[in-house]
C-alpha cells in the first residue's frame, strides 16, 4: 500500500487522492463515481457511526428501516422536492425480465417514503413526537465524483422526525445539529461555523437548513452535515394529520438531518499532512502502532518480550473516559522497519512505538507521535517499559487536543471579515478560506458574489460564531441594510 | 399497536403476519415487496448483527463496502451466477436523464464485484487470505414475498474470503457455518441441522453450499443461512491469480457465506404462541417491562417509588456475562393495565412485573414469564422488592434455557427416519417436520421426492447431526447404495 504522494502544497487535489487510496481507505469501484471502502476505511467509519448512533439514541431517537427503492408517484408528491432530486436519480425499470409499470428511484434521500410511511401512524398528538432515524446507502447521480466527498453512491444517517408544533421542529433541527457539531469537534477534531442555509442553498422541501461549515486544508469549504426545518411542507404534501389536546386536526411538523462518510473526506483535508493520513485519536481504528527491529532470531525473542509487556500495558489503559488503548504490532519480515514507519505514517495512526535490540538492553520504547512537536504535539522520546502505557494514553489525549487547537488556528486565521466589495474580491484573489460579509437577504446580491469570486454563501452564523464582526451593517454588495453576515467561500 | 391474531394452530400462515404487525416488527411498505421495519424489529436486528458481526471479527474478519450497483457484465462472467441470479434483478438503466451504456444490476449478492476488486488486491501468497465482510442491502425481485422471509429487498451480510488452498476454504466455509451456528443456538435459542445442500440446491457457482435448516412452528423447513465452499470458480472467472511459496501461479480458491433479517423470520415462527412474539431473552430489546397500575395520584406516587427501586435495581443486575438487564416502564395513562399486558404480550417481552397499590403495601412486584410454567418456564410469582433483581436476572437466564430445549424437543420430536418410500410418503400425508432417508445421490430420486410428497432436500446431515439413522443404507427411493442419509422437508 506504501506509495507517493503528491504534494499538499502544490496538488492539493491529486494529494487528497493520493492520501484516500495511500492511507488504505478507499479506492475507486469499476463502477461508475463509487468507491470501494478497504477494511482500514471502513473501520474509521463505523466509529464515527457508532459515536453518533449513540448520541441519536441518546437523544430519544430510534433506528428503522424504510426500502431502497421509491416509486417514482411519491417522490414527485412534493414538489420542490422532486425539482432538486429528480436530475440525480437513479431508475430501476425492470425486475428480472418484466418492465415495471411505474418507475422506482433508488433512494437519494428518503423524507418522501417517511412521509407516505408515517401518514398512518400519526392520528393523534399523543402518537407526536415521532423520532427515527436509519442507517442507510443511498445513491446520487453525479458527474464529477470524489472519494467520499461526491460519489454516486454513499452512507449516511438520516433521521426523520414529525411534532406537534413549529417550535418543537426548530428546536429539533438545532438538537440535531449540535449533536452533529459535537461529534466533529469532539470526535473528528474538526471545528465548524454552524447557522443557516441562505434560501438558494436549502434543502428542496425544507423551510429552513441548518448547516456546520468546515475548511479545508485548501482553503475551500466542506459542509459537515445538515439538519433541515421541513415545517408543515412534507405533512401536507403527503396529507399527515394529527388531532391536537383541542380536538382539531393540524399538519405535523417535520425535520430531517444527514450526516455522511464524506465526513472522512473532511478528516483527510482538515488534518492530513505531506506524508498522508492524520487520524484524530478518538476515532483512528489504531491507535498506537508497534514496530519492533530486530535482526536475528534471538534479538526477536528478546524484542518480543518487551513489546508483549507494552501490548499488555497500554491495552489494559483507557483513554477519553472508556476507550481501551488500540493498539498493533506489526510483526512482518518481508518489509523493512523504514518502510513500515512510512506505511503506518500514511495511514495517520496517532503513535509509534519502536522498540529495538539497544531498547531492550536499556527496558526503553521510542514513542513518536504523528505530528510534530513543532505544532504543539508531545515530542518523540525514550520512555521506560514501565512508563510507556501512562505517556501513551497522556499523548494520545494530548493529540486530540492539539488537533482540535491547529484546526481552530487554521479556520480563525483564514475567516477574514469584508466591509467593502474590494475587499471581499481581493480576499478570494489571494486565496482561499472564509470570508464575512454583511449581506441584505437577496438573490441577486448572493448571485453577484459567485459570479465575481467563484464563492458561494455557505453559512448564515449563529450568534457566537464569528467573532470578527467588523462587517458593518449594510450589505457588501449593493449597500443596502444587512440582515446579519454571511460567511462566503470557494466550496466542495 | 394492539391487534387480534389469527390462529396459530389453524392459520399460520396470517398468525405469522399478525404476529410481525401486532409484535411491532415491521409493515408491509408502499413498494412492492418491500418492508418497513419498525423501532423495535430494528432494535431486535440490531441485537442480532451486533452479535454476530462481534464474532465475525474475532474470526479475523474485517468489514468492508461494495458498491451497490453492479455491471451487467461483471455479472456475467461467471456463468452458473448469472444464470442463477439474471431472473431476480432489478436493473437501473437510467441516471438522472440519461440513459446508461450499461445496465447496472442492483446486487442480488456481492461475489461478482468482490472477485472484480480483489483481482488487483491479491499477488502474492503474502497477500492471502482475504477475510473480509460487508453488512449491506441487496435486492432479489421476488414475485411472492412474506415480510423478513422473502422480501424484495433485505439486509444481511455477505462475508467474501480467498485462501492459498482448498484445505482452508473448506475450512473456512465449515467455520463460518458454526459461527453461524453458535448465533442461532445460543442466541436465537433456535436449533438447526446443519450440514451440505445438494447439487440442485447449490449457491449458483459454488463447488458446495453448507446450511442450517430449522424446523418452523407449521412443521416446514426454513434455510437460517449459508456458507459456500466457491473452490476456484469465482478466481478463474476474474483471473485471479497469486504466485505461491514456490513462485508459481495459481487461483486462491474462496468462500462466501450470509445471515439475513430471515432469522428473525425464523424466530416468529420457533417461538411464538396463540399471543403473538416471543423473544429470546439475550437478544430481545425489552427483557424486562414493568406495567405500574394505580388509580389516584397518591396512589401512582407510591406506587413510582418502588417502580424506581426496582429498576435501579435490576438494571444494575447483568444476564447473559456481560448483558445489564434491559428495562422499559410503560406508564402510558391513556390505556389500561390489561391493555398493556396484551401489547407487551404480543410484542414478547420476557418478563412482565406488575406493581399495583397493593404490591406496595407489602413491598412486594408480581414477576410475570412470558411463557408459562407448564413449558418448564418458571412459573409466576410474587418477589419482594429487595429479591426482584436476583428473580428477574435468574429467570431471563432460565427463559432462555427452556426456550433452546423446548425447540430442540419440538425438532427432535418431528425429524422421521423413513427407510421405506411409503413410509416417506406418509409422514408427509400426515404432516410436515423433517424426515430423513437414504438418498443415492440422484437428482432423479430427488425430484421424485419432490413431485409425490412437495418435499425438497434439505440437507445432507453433518456426521452426529441425525441421531436416529435406522434410515438403512438404500436410496429411499430407488433402492440403489445410499450416499447417506438426506433430510427432507417442505420449505419456505
Amino acid at each position: 500500500m506504501s506509495s507517493s504522494i503528491a504534494s499538499r502544497a502544490t496538488e492539493f487535489a491529486q494529494w487528497y487522492l493520493d492520501v484516500v487510496v495511500g492511507g488504505d481507505l478507499a479506492r475507486y469501484a469499476p463502477v461508475r463515481g463509487c468507491i470501494v471502502v478497504r477494511p482500514y476505511g471502513f473501520a474509521l467509519w463505523e466509529r464515527i457511526r457508532d459515536a453518533l448512533d449513540r448520541r441519536i439514541k441518546d437523544t430519544g431517537h430510534a433506528n428503522i428501516y424504510l426500502p431502497l427503492l421509491v416509486p417514482e408517484s411519491l417522490l414527485q408528491k412534493e414538489a420542490e422536492h422532486v425539482e432538486g432530486f429528480a436530475p440525480q436519480v437513479a431508475w430501476v425499470t425492470h425486475g428480472g425480465t418484466e418492465e415495471l409499470s411505474e418507475r422506482l428511484a433508488v433512494r437519494p434521500t428518503s423524507e418522501a417514503l417517511f412521509g407516505e410511511i408515517y401518514r398512518d401512524e400519526i392520528q393523534s398528538y399523543r402518537d407526536l413526537p415521532v423520532l427515527v432515524n436509519q442507517w442507510a446507502n443511498v445513491v446520487r447521480w453525479e458527474l464529477r465524483t470524489r472519494p467520499f466527498l461526491r460519489t454516486a453512491e454513499f452512507l449516511w444517517q438520516e433521521g426523520h422526525t414529525f411534532h406537534e408544533t413549529a417550535a418543537e421542529a426548530r428546536d429539533e433541527a438545532e438538537r440535531m445539529l449540535g449533536v452533529y457539531r459535537e461529534i466533529w469537534q469532539d470526535w473528528l477534531a474538526i471545528p465548524t461555523i454552524t447557522g443557516r442555509k441562505s434560501e438558494s442553498e436549502r434543502f428542496p422541501g425544507a423551510d429552513d437548513t441548518l448547516t456546520g461549515e468546515a475548511l479545508m486544508g485548501d482553503g475551500r469549504a466542506l459542509q459537515m452535515g445538515t439538519s433541515h426545518d421541513l415545517g408543515q411542507n412534507f405533512a401536507r404534501a403527503f396529507d399527515i394529520q394529527f388531532l391536537d389536546r383541542t380536538n382539531v386536526r393540524h399538519h405535523p411538523y417535520g425535520t430531517s438531518w444527514g450526516f455522511s462518510w464524506r465526513t472522512i473526506g473532511a478528516i483527510v483535508m482538515v488534518h492530513g499532512d505531506e506524508r498522508g493520513l492524520v487520524l484524530p485519536p478518538r476515532i483512528a481504528p489504531i491507535q498506537v502502532v508497534i514496530v519492533p527491529i530486530w535482526r536475528t532470531e534471538s534479538e526477536r525473542a528478546r524484542v518480543q518480550a518487551v513489546v508483549e509487556e507494552a501490548v499488555a500495558a497500554t491495552e489494559a489503559t483507557t483513554v477519553f473516559g472508556d476507550q481501551s488503548v488500540r493498539v498493533e504490532v506489526d510483526w512482518r519480515d518481508h518489509v523493512t522497519p523504514g518502510f513500515k514507519f512510512n506505511e503506518w505514517e500514511q495511514r495517520g495512526v496517532p503513535i509509534r512505538l519502536e522498540v529495538g535490540p539497544r531498547d531492550v538492553a536499556n527496558r526503553s520504547i521510542v514513542v513518536v507521535p504523528r505530528i510534530s512537536s513543532s505544532e504543539g504535539a508531545p515530542a518523540k522520546e525514550v520512555v521506560s517499559v514501565d512508563r510507556v502505557a501512562g505517556t501513551v494514553s497522556a499523548t494520545i489525549e494530548q493529540l486530540q487536543a492539539t488537533m482540535l487547537d491547529r484546526a481552530r488556528s487554521t479556520l480563525h486565521r483564514n475567516t477574514r471579515a469584508a466591509s467593502r466589495w474590494e475587499d471581499l474580491v481581493a480576499a478570494f484573489d489571494g486565496g482561499g478560506g472564509f470570508v464575512v460579509g454583511g449581506w441584505c437577504g437577496s438573490v441577486d446580491c448572493e448571485r453577484a458574489v459567485k459570479d465575481a469570486t467563484g464563492a458561494t454563501l455557505r453559512v448564515l452564523p449563529f450568534p457566537g460564531e464569528i467573532t470578527d464582526d467588523s462587517t458593518g451593517e449594510e450589505c457588501i454588495r449593493c449597500g443596502g441594510v444587512s440582515t446579519g453576515p454571511a460567511v462566503f467561500a470557494r466550496a466542495y
